[in-house]
């Protein structure tokens, strides 16, 4: 195991200085034009050579006819070429002294077995030159801290702490937004494609060490190095979580699977073996495996599986509740001095037991104030989720009674609200306890949207925040039995 | 059973023509008031009459000291009352002849022993006159359709096709946005609270009987009424479907609900009996409830569980076809006719199996016309799900690298991507089959929202889409199944 992401041969990949790109030409069409957008878009500070075979110069940047006549040997090389001119792209790379490249192209082992010939053909002429690659049939890789993104698709929101393993490139490009709007956001991501060189374990190991990710998933079509894998998860999980989404376990997703990357998947048992021995949590959706990951990134750990809501309506309470029974979460009685110390905020109609029903707030900051402090404080409370569903425009309406013009109303209510979700942020620092928030309003409202910036994350539902909940519960398990097994 | 609305007592509840107010001030911080001015906001076109002790004038609507001075009987009293004052209300209701109530005031049932012995009470004087009421402890009635809104909260959207019959207040007001930001909405929804007279049974019964309502949702603490639950719905199941989510099937959940609503709950295998004898499709979340919902409300039955996917990307479909198996749905392998008329449409990067992934478009209006053309005409397939994930920005460049400006292209992709919901929903009224979406992205933006505009359901994630189709085969099974059963 590598201690540090420098001992990683991934390093100058994912960090590189320079990169020569491939395929890129001044053809907007052309995917390889599209990646090398994407990556000057970004702002990738590094140095960026296009080969092109006739152009003077694409994108703005002096383009060469052949690695070969570069200034130096790149970190990198980005392949993105018709399949056949592959492998002796790759020669050229290795006898210039490339580090490391990325294979965007497809037509290998996905396509049957002359695919396959040419693909252990692509890797000898890298083992012979000693390069690593990614690829090949992937959309590389995204270290948003780096500014580095190969992928086609420009990225989007801010550096985040969910490092990424990938059998689908996908699962990289189309998660920009979805985690954005969720105030989260990638560390480094990595598709690998048909992974004849860099694989699943290789990422995770890579990511186990990098500083900046806090959790790591991964989208499973199918595991090829089953003992490395477990062995390094099981490592890497004693630092940080891991979760995957295993796509292949029915009949339905393994001949997808098998089309689409040609991996060879297995029956859920077997993986949910290979699993449990490995420390890594299953999630059952794709949502659920971003969910889980957007918690792990925020949160403290959990010290036990005690969950007190706090809701100021009945129906979701009570949903939320059944969603913590169903998951193996506990939703305790409180002990009298904690209903004791709750009674001076909850209205007669409410009710002091778990869940909290406000039913409505006597004084609203009590809801995001005086109310989570009493729970966060009672020592048999490990967790708390809070339901909040107020629309903005129910906020300023106060705010106008009191004479305020429309705008003033809004701004009001704005700072209003910011001041609730740092009230409740400072109860996570000074707690060490996980909060996390559900609503059934849009995620881009301004008060989840000022929750999830202050590390708060909310779920859209009680049944997705409570299996974020629930997985950081079961990581705590895995982890102190691995501790144990270590012994 | 009932063949018409009008022949349920509950019709001049949902349905009146006059309603006499009481609750309501000038004080804007109470309750009652803000349910007037929801009344009012909707454009609510009945004669609405305030009644209050002092007041003159109640939101620019003449005041009545008591409900014997109004100038006619109203069909509807709604009741915003403390507790004490409830049941002399009534009395004095039915004395006048106003045909229903509701009873929005809480206090009773749920609040214990005394509490119940007064419900009782209420019970007794509504029989006395032969009234029919909602609640007590509820929210009341929405009917979209006759903008008719008692609850607090704005109604938002269009009428729909949701009819809802609900154990919880917030599984009305806080669905109203959500409903609407599917493109879907209520046809009418109630909320039944402690059902002290009207309870879920005579709600499903009126709503089978309604002719906006196309499917029925219920959010359920306990059934009381058992044997006639499961009567009415599997008459009404005959006619529509019916969806449940039931919470009170775990400790935690039950513990929660008889809090709520002191409603005594069941295991979860006695409700899954009773939903099954019943023809009741039961949903595991609150997301999937309404999703199903949505997909009855526009999409034709399924004739079978055979499902195309088409996607541009071999991830999600992947996920697609691993979530079809695991929900009983059949990801069949394509007829040699129809791989063979999908091919020119498909570049050799792609896949024409099942799931058919172009990866990319050779002629982007392929995507929505002649790919969904072809495998909607395959007998052997019954449905078809699409992922399309393509932000509004990159439709967008193709315009601008044509010349055209900033809003210009705006509106050109605009333009294009309407034209291609246009094309998808031609297909599935041709085809008579069911079409469903899903995305990454957010459903707010436009595609997702024409799409919907247009009776095609998109679903945030892959797990969700074959949720909701695979509950519309449920159904169809279920309701052969209750056929049969009468023959």
């Amino acid at each position: 195991m590598i201690a540090t992401i420098q001992e990683s041969p991934l390093f100058p990949m994912v960090n590189p200085e320079s990169v020569a790109f491939y395929g890129a030409s001044n053809n907007f069409a052309a995917m390889g034009t599209n990646m090398l957008s994407s990556l000057l878009a970004l702002g990738y500070p590094g140095r960026v050579y296009p080969i092109h075979p006739s152009e003077e110069e694409v994108r703005g940047l002096k383009a060469y006819k052949n690695v070969a006549e570069l200034p130096e040997a790149p970190d990198l090389a980005v392949i993105v070429l018709p399949t056949r001119l592959v492998i002796q792209t790759m020669e050229e790379c290795g006898k210039k002294g490339v580090k490391t490249a990325i294979v965007i192209s497809a037509g290998f082992r996905e396509k049957g077995e002359e695919g396959a010939a040419e693909e252990e053909k692509l890797l000898a002429v890298a083992r012979k030159y000693g390069m690593r690659f990614l690829g090949p049939n992937c959309i590389g890789v995204t270290n948003l801290h780096k500014k580095l993104n190969t992928t086609f698709m420009r990225a989007e929101g801010r550096p985040g702490g969910v490092g990424f393993a990938s059998q689908s490139g996908s699962f990289v490009t189309q998660m920009f937004d979805y985690l954005a709007r969720f105030g989260s956001g990638f560390s480094t991501a990595f598709s690998v494609g048909n992974a004849a060189d860099t694989d699943l374990v290789d990422v995770i190991e890579y990511l186990g060490a990098c500083p900046d990710t806090k959790v790591i998933g991964m989208y499973v079509e199918g595991i090829r190095r089953g003992r490395d894998f477990v062995r390094v998860c099981r490592e890497v999980s004693l630092k940080k979580p891991i979760v995957a989404l295993y796509v292949g376990g029915s009949k339905t997703g393994s001949r997808a699977g098998l089309s689409h990357t040609g991996t060879l998947a297995g029956p859920d048992k077997l993986y949910d073996g290979i699993f449990r021995q490995a420390g890594v949590l299953r999630a059952k959706s794709v949502d659920e495996l971003f969910d889980i990951c957007r918690a792990f990134c925020t949160l403290p750990l959990p010290e036990g599986k005690a969950v007190a809501i706090q809701t100021h309506s009945g129906g979701p309470g009570t949903v939320a509740a059944d969603a913590c029974g169903r998951a193996g979460l506990s939703v305790p009685e409180f002990s009298a001095e904690t209903s004791e110390a709750l009674s001076p905020y909850v209205p007669h109609t409410g009710s002091c037991a778990n869940p909290v029903d406000i039913t409505y707030s006597k004084n609203p900051e009590d809801f995001f104030g005086s109310i989570p402090r009493v729970l966060l404080s009672d020592p048999g409370i490990s967790m708390l989720l809070v339901y909040y569903l107020v629309p903005n425009s129910m906020v300023e309406t106060p705010f106008k009674r009191l004479g305020l013009s429309g705008p003033e109303a809004e701004e009001a209510a704005r700072g209003w609200l910011d001041k609730q979700a740092d009230a409740i942020s400072a109860l996570v620092r000074e707690s060490n306890k996980p909060v996390a928030g559900f609503t059934f309003r849009g995620i881009m409202e301004q008060f989840p949207q000022a929750l999830m910036e202050r590390g708060i994350p909310v779920f859209p539902g009680p049944e997705r925040a409570v299996a974020a909940l629930a997985g950081m519960v079961r990581y705590r398990k895995y982890r102190e039995r691995l501790v144990k097994g270590l012994e």
